[in-house]
């Protein structure tokens, strides 16, 4: 079902698009989270949990008995695109990575979702006073959004385990703020959910012609 | 104290730049509002309460006995120009405006900080499922930054009156913003403060030459 079939000029493929999720309260949409989201109920139909999509525009999706109650998505990794590489912190923004600095933003979000708002001039201001080198500022830059991320869901995955579908090194990062606050996270390989998920509805399509 | 005098080709002009300020806990930097509070203190010497300069990089400034006593920047306006211009919510946000939808964005701020991250895609959402114009969705993102804004410096405005100094549309854009939330609030003429303070600071170089 919300499968199109697509025309083709070589007989001996079949395309079919599958539709995404939308929700109308709160309003969200989801185009391709879900193909990930298939594949992970394909291999564990039990999990009951959220399953967490970081990225550009990260996903949060509360998953049971293999359908989806509801899901959120939030912004996180466009504004630290447009913040470190469009916005005036490009200056103070560099290459390298501090896991303590990470954390630092991380914490400061978390224990108080208002640091957001002035954290971010301030790692310009504390670049400018000579305190914060480029890889610092690129690590609590991305702790302060991630913070911000996990403070605006955290009657999810304190409540739920959590999933999180992600290339190694994102949801490694992300596992490494939730789980010191008291998260039951696994990190799942998000392109064999990919393909498990194409393989379900490939499966589905096949079983009803 | 703090002006350098500039070499000028033209002997009957003395070029003097006024430094900035800069604060080390939490670390922050000014760099030209400082005039504009310079021409409020010279016309108001008793004033006691937070100067708020919004714009671009908005200023909050506790200024008493004619001093500053600590100021804090937030980037509200280059998040606004970044989201409206440069983010997926470009393709949302229209020309046109709505009080009610930046009341709305607000208050869902003021009441929860945990609303602005979630609630920027939702601005998405709305506009794909059909339920929201681009001069809806331009106030509503207004509202939602400007209330985050307002969210963090919360202790400021229900401590001290307000004086906002900014252009007259921006400044009432503040006003509706603060004035609904307890807010004691005078509007300033930033242009008519430039000029006083840059008044101030000639009287002050030219009594100790």
């Amino acid at each position: 079902e919300g499968a199109i079939a697509v025309p083709t000029e070589d007989g001996r493929i079949a395309v079919r698009i599958v539709s995404g999720l939308s929700q109308s309260d709160p309003p969200d949409v989801m185009r391709g989270e879900e193909t990930q989201i298939a594949g992970l109920v394909a291999g564990s139909p039990e999990f009951d949990g959220i399953v967490c999509l970081p990225g550009t525009h990260s996903k949060w999706v509360r998953v049971q008995g293999g359908r989806v109650e509801w899901f959120r998505t939030l912004m996180t990794g466009e504004l630290f695109a447009l913040l470190s590489e469009r916005s005036v912190l490009r200056h103070s923004v560099g290459e390298g990575w501090s896991d303590a600095a990470f954390d630092a933003g991380v914490r400061a979000a978390l224990a108080d979702p208002d640091a957001l708002m002035p954290g971010l001039f301030a790692l310009r201001s504390e670049a400018l006073l000579g305190d914060l080198d480029g890889g610092n500022a690129r690590a609590r830059l991305s702790g302060l959004l991630i913070g911000a991320e996990l403070s605006a869901m955290r009657t999810a995955w304190t409540a739920y385990p959590v999933a999180i579908v992600a290339s190694a090194a994102l949801a490694r990062r992300y596992e490494a703020a939730l789980a010191p606050h008291g998260a039951q996270v696994t990190r799942c390989d998000g392109e064999a959910l990919t393909l498990a998920g194409l393989r379900a509805n490939r499966a589905i399509l096949e079983a009803k012609p």
